[in-house]
């Protein structure tokens, strides 16, 4: 290597260097800043990949800290999917709950829909006033929403009065503005490509 | 409940059937259409929450129908997370690789960086040329192509070349064009709300 090409190098590991430094600084402030420990409600909505499966993810994050988890599916459930499958295996960390009977779509009966959702429900309900219990998923539950399935304001009081330290992972496409409003955390998750626009199949271990 | 009550009611049952059953005819179609099984590249970008616990919720649906699954983490892995803690309990299930030294920014040396980067790739190469391994998941990936601190094409080849049925999942913002071209599946997790700008601390459980 030439000194030419040592003495480039050189100034762009310095420039990386500083680069780094400041970005430090600016983190380091931010995190000083930020000094509450509460509970906080994440939601997952948007038409992309990974709503449930960050939500999954998650939970064995809080499992990992040593933290109890209750999950419970509002649509889903007719089929048994992967995440369930391995969860399974833990009763006395993870509670789990697959109380829908698949999507809306395949059973066509309202009646039927609210009557589950509603089940569902008091199971989370459950959930949300065990103090015990440091993570509670409610996958899909938007879903239940968006068709009404369920009453927003109850929804939102039971989650509001729940223990302090307690953290709420809510997924499914269309969250309610309302819910929204008193989440902490919201992430759209938004479709650059799909696979199975290009004709491939929904797949065990990737899609379920 | 009156008799016109009732009708609403009934009504209102109908139309949902009506709509579902056009629905179910639709998606029922695409399934159909979709007729390939094949290992898919999937890409979580962007900077929103979700993008590596997705990856890690993946990882145990994979685990949940029985595939073996390989983690390499490209900057993260200073500090330990759940999700590691949790999934370092089945080594027979999962080979768990966190090769990076904290965030760049925390690091401030470039050439070391490199170093890590690209002996972590080393790893990687070795879960892609091993069709044992039914899941890849390449965690944060995308912040090692952003640096620059591996090169696009050798990335892009050695992905490619893989395993037909492996399926690999990328994570990290500022996915590369390139990556983006060569995935089946694509997600930007944006962000619409984030608990740290409301100065809530960075948590056990939820962050990490």
């Amino acid at each position: 290597m030439t000194t030419e090409q040592d003495q480039e190098r050189a100034a762009l590991n310095e420039r990386h260097r500083i680069r780094m430094e400041r970005k430090k600084e600016i983190i380091d402030a931010k995190i000083a800043a930020a000094d509450k420990q509460i509970g906080i409600i994440i939601v997952n909505t948007g038409n992309g990949k990974g709503k449930s499966s960050s939500g999954f993810g998650m939970a064995i994050r809080a499992m990992g800290h040593g933290m109890k988890v209750g999950v419970v599916q509002f649509i889903k459930g007719a089929m048994e999917t992967g995440e369930e499958m391995f969860l399974r295996r833990f009763p006395e960390e993870i509670s789990f709950h697959s109380m829908g009977e698949g999507y809306t779509w395949v059973t066509q009966d309202r009646e039927r829909d609210i009557a589950k959702a509603q089940l569902a429900w008091q199971q989370a309900k459950r959930f949300l006033t065990d103090p015990e219990i440091g993570l509670v998923v409610l996958d899909e539950l938007n879903i239940a929403l968006k068709y009404r399935y369920l009453d927003i304001e109850t929804v939102l009081t039971d989650l509001l009065v729940r223990p302090a330290l307690q953290h709420v992972v809510i997924t499914g496409r269309g969250a309610p503005p309302e819910l929204i409003d008193i989440a902490d955390t919201v992430t759209e998750m938004a479709v650059v490509k799909h696979a199975f626009k290009a004709g491939i199949k929904a797949q065990a271990g990737t899609e379920w």
